[in-house]
């Protein structure tokens, strides 16, 4: 058994992101390694993550470095996208409208507890790949 | 709709961590974060995980403090448990004879490119989150 690896392209790997629904982030503030699995859109470039005031996730992505990752893991064929970036707290109301333009909802959306912060992450590299097994 | 969240115990944190073979692990080597997806392993409350020598993970993950994540996400019932600790180069004898036990392959594993550094976590926190979709 072996297995192929394909790098995608940067447009595959922006495509494979628009089909999935939840990625993991991660920060580091003061060298402390944090991990977030997030619901999150993308638009214009760009990758969109809602949470909720006060969260640890809204306190250690102000204006952070972070990475972010999603994939799909089958048996015969995985894809992995990485992405490098900084986010930003969205304050705005044109970045908000843009945000909620998005559609995103969170598996954690109720009533009770309303998720309205907004983070934004420009990114600055994104590489996928593709492992498929042969043999 | 709203959204029950359960935290789980620690064992049954552990007990999840157990049926998964995917997880993903982020460092923070000079405040940078970096994030990889993983094939793990859990033996005697330490996660396993198998890398490429010379590998990105391999240098980064060195008596490193890691975060550690592994989900389930389904469309009514989600899990996830996210793990603190600190990551180490297995080079012992015994150490590496307790990895190997683990009968961890990798998802990645072929002839050509065989992954035997092994990390090893211990970890200082771990805690879980069931999520069930109501009404």
């Amino acid at each position: 058994m072996s297995l192929n690896v394909t790098e995608l392209t940067e447009a595959e790997s922006w495509e494979f992101l628009g089909l999935q629904e939840v990625g993991r982030l991660a920060t580091a503030a003061a060298s402390e390694p944090e991990i977030f699995p997030v619901n999150f859109a993308t638009s214009g470039g760009r990758i969109f993550v809602r949470t909720a005031p006060g969260s640890k996730l809204a306190e250690v992505a102000v204006n952070a470095k972070v990475a972010f990752e999603a994939d799909q893991l089958g048996p015969e064929i995985a894809y992995s996208v990485i992405v490098k970036g900084v986010a930003e707290i969205l304050e705005h109301d044109d970045d908000l409208v843009d945000a909620e333009h998005t559609g995103l909802l969170t598996y954690q959306e109720n009533e009770d507890s309303p998720k309205n912060v907004w983070l934004r992450i420009t990114v600055q590299e994104i590489s996928g790949r593709r492992f498929v097994r042969v043999g």
